[in-house]
């Protein structure tokens, strides 16, 4: 048995930092790396894929809205060609990088706003997976299991891996408790761990209303914006190999 | 005999369109794609390479500064490094980019300022075009002969394509004669035409001075904007043909 | 009988050109000067600036959606704090700008999409005057008659100016047919032109279906861009002037 | 006997964070206030101005080169006219910005490289300095006294505001030591309180071969970023107090 732990990163930008790379490349087997478009730029890029490659970090490309000012984290109004484009153009801009960094871009995962939207959009979802696919077609797709994307993944046949949420709560649909609801975000690193647990042994997602859904489980988002966060991600990843669960890149 | 015809283009952004890529297309044999740093964005990247692809003209990544304002032509203070990773980022686009267009990015060739600045440094051209042979060690690069960046590509035993421009004259030393000069830009595509003939025709570049220089020559620059570049362009084209010279890619 | 002439222009950025605005400035008595987050920029508003106050045009700030590559026709999610202040700090911004040229910012104008959606929705309209009012309580506000955007001005008793367009077809509830559908623009600068001294002169916009609408009509709104938009805008001038309809900034 | 105590702040972009504005607004006196070329945008400069006025903290101008990337820390190769247009611009947004704050912009203090230059070129500085008081012929000038800036400012006639470093070390010309070398950059709280008063007090700087020039001393400029610095900025304000010295802005 064993799982994959990914974590955002590479997400400064020019004079400002954000996040804690270094110590998450200690913790996680996969990095999904900002492209440019609503975070980092190519020396950001350029030194976190060079931590990567260093500690043996798979390395991901995590494209977005280009948006630096959002984040990439609003809902943007963009026909599907362009955002082809978009997804097109990231995906080459990182394998470039990490080729320069003696690594490779092992696996895809979209970024903010547009990540919530192709999983609630089959259509887009589709066009989104087949941008990376035809750059890459090896390429491993990291995608919400139970939502629109999964049957997209399925039909496509392609490669991919079903992402739960280590800091997260979940309603039955297997989509994410908004941010904004009581209980929507875990704060407490043990609880987190056995919940992380609990969920690769059983193959289940455990809902906020205490139901279990079988859901296929491949890689554990976690995040290391805080000390908290940077507590959850080491509780998780000691409580998995505790349970005898061999935590290991995609 | 034979010679290459090559041109920039993809520089429209947004809903600022420049140049006449679609007719220069028509008549040259590669064609030298923007990177979304100093013009072009994802969207003209891929309607340029489209129209590439289905004439048959071969795809090159052309990246500068990251000055869209300043359109690559300011030379900035940026150290080494950053270019590096500049260069590194925008060809790896350039490549996502053109197998999305089912294509391939087959040369390199520096924009503006950056290419002003590498063939007066040797230290400099040298970083630049190391970071693009890292990203893909057959990419042909182009570079001006008799500068700064012969000597280098020579020491790197790389794949190159030696430029002539059709309506600059030159300087005794291979470096084009400055803009504010007179009779620095030929204006009148019969004369454009019969020097191009001459010059690949003798393996010489001819100078303002009168003198003929030895040098290496693969290709030749021609411009889209304006009729009457455009008219250069296909006079150059002709002429060339007329004189048993193979107009055919790198 | 008098009114206004107003079109955009300003909206060059960097090496790209758009409009005509040197042949506009002689044609109209308005110029809605774009302010540098969809178009435009501190050089391009500067000229532009500078020729509005040589030939006595007066100057609007044209502020849109911070998207140069959508040119701020793209339906932003923005929340209304943020719309404020960027329509503050563009108008500011304009206000320096016109100042350093020896003028003054006269009008607000908002572009493209942002303004669409002002005039389908009171509360934004209203969001978006009041920021430009608490900048400068004395500002003409240019906007669509019949529209949401009326009552809201009303209410806010501010100056403003109802905007009629020279080339378009209007909807019974003098909103403007959709660009998409036949008729929508028009093309003939004689038919324009008696159509703007027919609605000037009768104070009622003339409505596809026929009807004809009363409303306040105080400026029309020409465009630059291409041979026919400027020989509609010149025609609508001198058919307005034989009609003694005198052409006057607001 | 009175000075002022200023800070850059406003510097965070979007969802990147800079500085520590809050807290350094409860220790200055005036804020020098990024105007989103290098730093800032439109809602963050809301944000920090709002604050300013609460706290009753004056508000300044900060503009910079547009090189968001950068951080205005490059010295970029612009021409004299833009950035006559740059400053305009960035002023006049400020302006806007202030005025809806409930505020208004009182001085004037250049960014990082641009500012360095001006230091080291009376014809720039004077180019600068003019391009701010065409907007506002009554702006207080924060400068470098017995640098090029002080001779243009005396032949301007203008306001102007002689600004000291709390932290850095000096050389004989007035110029700073040069962070590369030991010493340049002082960090213990107490002795930077002491040198200001001392520096205030005689109204002569102190550089680090221990002579005492005689300078105008109008403002002392502190940091806030990282708990040492805002350290200092407390240290040096109670010790001016202590000392009688009044602590008022400009």
């Amino acid at each position: 048995m064993k799982v994959d732990l990914n974590a955002d990163m590479g997400e400064s930008f020019g004079a400002w930092t954000m996040g804690n790379d270094a110590a998450l490349l200690d913790i996680v087997t996969s990095a999904n790396i900002a492209c440019g478009f609503h975070a980092g730029d190519p020396d950001v890029m350029a030194l976190t894929m060079a931590l990567a490659v260093q500690k043996g970090v798979g390395i991901g490309a995590h494209p977005g809205f280009a948006d630096l000012k959002g984040f990439g984290r609003r809902r943007l109004p963009i026909p599907a060609k362009e955002l082809v484009n978009a997804m097109t153009y990231q995906l080459g801009a990182a394998q470039g990088m990490a080729r320069a960094a003696g690594g490779q871009v092992r696996h895809f995962k979209i970024h903010g706003a547009l990540n919530n939207m192709a999983c609630e959009n089959e259509a887009l979802a589709r066009t989104l997976f087949e941008a990376a696919l035809k750059v890459d077609p090896d390429i491993v797709i990291v995608a919400l299991p139970g939502t629109a994307m999964e049957p997209v993944l399925t039909d496509l046949g392609c490669q991919w891996a079903a992402e739960i949420f280590a800091d997260r709560a979940y309603n039955d649909d297997l989509t994410l408790v908004d941010r904004s609801l009581p209980g929507a975000v875990l704060h407490d690193p043990a609880e987190a761990a056995s919940r992380m647990v609990d969920m690769v042994k059983t193959g289940k997602i455990l809902t906020a209303s205490g139901n279990r859904i079988p859901a296929r489980i491949d890689t554990i988002c976690v995040h290391g914006d805080g000390p908290e966060a940077l507590a959850i991600a080491r509780s998780v990843r000691n409580a998995l190999e505790a349970a005898d669960v061999t935590v290991a890149r995609l």
